[in-house]
């Protein structure tokens, strides 16, 4: 079950040059998605109405596009618009089409009732369009639920266990660092985490010059996450000691960090982030750096929540049984808060209690 | 569910070479088919009654065959012969056997009542032992509903846009042909289709003379379709205006096509099929040819129909939302019979008392 | 459905090098198993309460492991000892351990109620720690339920037809030599069968002098069967007329077989096996033989015995119509022995009759 009437990220723009006819499976229903001729984006489901061929498998013809088992044409609309060899067109021959809309490199579709999908509701990031913030934006496929790696990111004291020689540094972060500030918003929460005194991790390492590498940093990470998948997380680097918490960051390297989980289906998500810096030059190899080392972060991330999926599977009955920790809240926080959103969509927010996902007592 | 009480072919005589055992699934049964040292061809259940191993993986003894689990074997009626180191047989020992009849190269099969299996109900095609008509049968195996193989053949417009380079030849053909004539038949129907004054396909180019590819044909499609699966056509190109739809098709290159479409499984199909030609010489060049490119033309329909196959399987709802053309009239009347028949078997099954595969508890 | 209440074969001590963490599953379930600093060994639900992830990815700690997602760590009864970043540990956050024994190379799991693991229950075998028998503890994986592994072990005939090259010999030994002895037991079966003035089989030829290879031997096994799955076999070739059956076997070859079937799934099987010798000197020659001869053996009843189970899995029905012959009825009375054990401990005896799963009369 998922939130249909919001916004999610379905493809980046550049996996829709020249035209290109791509294949998407989006909360369960295969998307075809492309750029027309007229640089209009569509999303139609990816099924002609005919005898079922993927209409992914057709021909793009300017902004319309072709199925290629019997040659029966849809307009961006999704209408039929020619069979060959029958003059007649039947109406209730059309494709569901899917509102879209472009921001930055991101894709973003409507899969709920169209009329209510409102562009200002998408969530608006305004590094992603300033050029004093460089990155690479990018794509990676999980064999799990989607709140798998939601609940991945609630937590940041897995950087210290998962990611020691990747994006964490150190087992010390979950030990001496916690969490400043836990907010709970009313459609997600925010988590602020300081490490004062502190090495840098590897993937900073990497690009900063080699005569910074051995100096302690004072750490800040602030994240936030957002209906239905968005994390966001604000992270700097600040020489230690130079005053950072109390707001003097004008030494800090920075990075800005959004990621964005959408449901592929029940058991498998689509994860497109961008990872930026405000510090790099003309060329991009410190993008590329980051780049690289947010994958091999990832990667180890992905082990454990596709086996959490696998173990899933196998006893579903697990899910209801987790026992909660303290650095848990967020997640149960969020858990409920979509939980919520979903029965009242479902219209069954009346007929029941919301029935939050994670329903053991958290211990705190 | 499928029509029991019907020939359907098995097995080609090639895979029968010297006593191969040939483990085959036919309407979801696993069957073992082989030639026996007296020449008749012998189907059985492919599981050995005692412990269930594969008789196919057992050793062929003259007509019969012995299981290679504990010993046990079985003559051709399925009876058992011998069990070593027990000189008593009991009578229940048996495995189901089927009718079978070969003709010319294709091994028929019963799978419904034995008494009703009458031989002259397997359809006559006198070409295929007529020394005029000469090309190589052959099998592809399809994941998909064997319908929605009969679905492909029912409309000839897909030639235009799947087959454009291979069997097809342009997509005009969609647009300025139609079928003069659709008839229905009481166990399948019958389209003929003319394409006049065109240009011969690519596969038809292969086989001819250069001297004759750049001259336009009169192109004519008979087809026919009948229960359970069995697609037949003849084709003729002759040069354009020479008068063939008046009847004169003494200068016509001629094909005769025949295809079987055998359910293994609800969710796949053996296909058998021979393409044959009336002009090639003693050697088979030409037919190799044409068997190379109808394999080419059938795997760009099997790209197609087994994608539909995962649709239906993801979304089985869709099968009774496909939205019919006008084209679609042969494939719903096909349909439209066949599930009477099978409706009939079942109801008449139903009154009589069914025949479980093996109601037998003990060994005595 | 499983017996609960007694000891299986879960691991090898070879697999349990140097802090090792073994995932295993057994009846289904998840285990880690590992040999704790002090030497203990330890098995425990291979799940971390707390999300889910896998222990065995986790990191050793003295006898206590560690989960490597967010740290939290257990001791080797299961406890949890600490939590990073929080100093409170909620009593419920726990892993279920169970009762664990080492018999030799062998290590034995309680997977029922651990008030009643009475290591006295654990099957003796004094040859596995005599000096004077030799050989080498290994492993195999079956797709398949172990009921059909204890099957084919419960009927020797087969070696005649399966195994005429490697563990048999010939088809002689299905049709001249018959079971002397089969003794029905509280808690299985025991089998004696002789077959005199034999050729050796292929496997002890392989490891006897040249010159014995041509001489006739009395061949002797003796074989039990015991709840769950554990079978042992005494077999002896001695020279033919001898006297071997009369008791004289101090001129005999000797060998002392051991496997233990144990339940991964309700598809699947671990299979741990040691064939001891009683004549080879120091090196291992003849038991590294003898160990590829029976791998050689076990690969020929794999291929029989997953097939059967691909056969019960598309036709459940056909288990109850199996039909016996003479021969099966040890493998009968196991079957019936072991479904009362289990119906008893499932506390429906009384509520219903005994359901064993193969419930046809035996032929016997």
């Amino acid at each position: 079950m998922f939130l249909r009437n919001c916004w999610y990220v379905a493809a980046l723009d550049q996996e829709l040059i020249d035209g290109k006819l791509l294949s998407r499976r989006v909360l369960g229903e295969h998307l075809l998605i492309y750029k027309g001729e007229s640089g209009r984006v569509v999303a139609m489901n990816d099924r002609c109405p005919h005898r079922g061929a993927l209409l992914s498998r057709g021909r793009l013809e300017g902004d319309a596009v072709r199925c290629m088992y019997h040659g029966i044409k849809y307009d961006g609309s999704g209408k039929c618009v020619q069979i060959p060899g029958q003059d007649m067109i039947p109406p209730k021959l059309k494709v569901r089409t899917y509102p879209t809309e472009q921001r930055s490199h991101f894709i973003w579709v409507w899969m709920g009732d169209p009329a209510k999908a409102d562009p200002a509701l998408i969530v608006d990031l305004p590094y992603l369009n300033e050029p004093g913030w460089k990155g690479l934006p990018a794509y990676l496929h999980y064999d799990a639920n989607y709140l798998l790696i939601v609940d991945n990111l609630s937590d940041f004291s897995h950087l210290a266990f998962v990611h020691t020689r990747t994006l964490g540094g150190s087992e010390e972060y979950a030990y001496v660092s916690k969490p400043t500030v836990i907010e709970r918003l009313e459609r997600g929460f925010r988590v602020e985490r300081w490490h004062l005194n502190s090495d840098p991790p590897p993937f900073h390492k990497k690009v900063i010059p080699a005569a910074d590498e051995a100096a302690k940093v004072d750490r800040r990470n602030i994240a936030t996450m957002l209906i239905p998948g968005i994390f966001t997380m604000e992270t700097l680097f600040a020489p230690a000691g130079s005053g950072a918490p109390q707001g003097n960051t004008g030494n800090a390297r920075q990075y800005r960090n959004c990621q964005f989980m959408t449901p592929e289906t029940e058991r498998s998500t689509h994860f497109f982030w961008a990872y930026l810096n405000n510090y790099e030059g003309q060329d991009s190899t410190i993008s590329i750096s980051l780049l690289d080392s947010l994958i091999e972060g990832f990667m180890e991330d992905k082990a454990i929540i596709e086996r959490q999926q696998q173990t899933l599977d196998e006893d579903p009955s697990f899910e209801k049984q987790m026992l909660a920790i303290l650095a848990d809240a967020p997640l149960a926080h969020f858990r409920r808060v979509l939980g919520k959103l979903i029965d009242a969509e479902q219209g069954s927010a009346a007929a029941a209690p919301a029935e939050p996902r994670l329903t053991t007592t958290a211990a705190g």
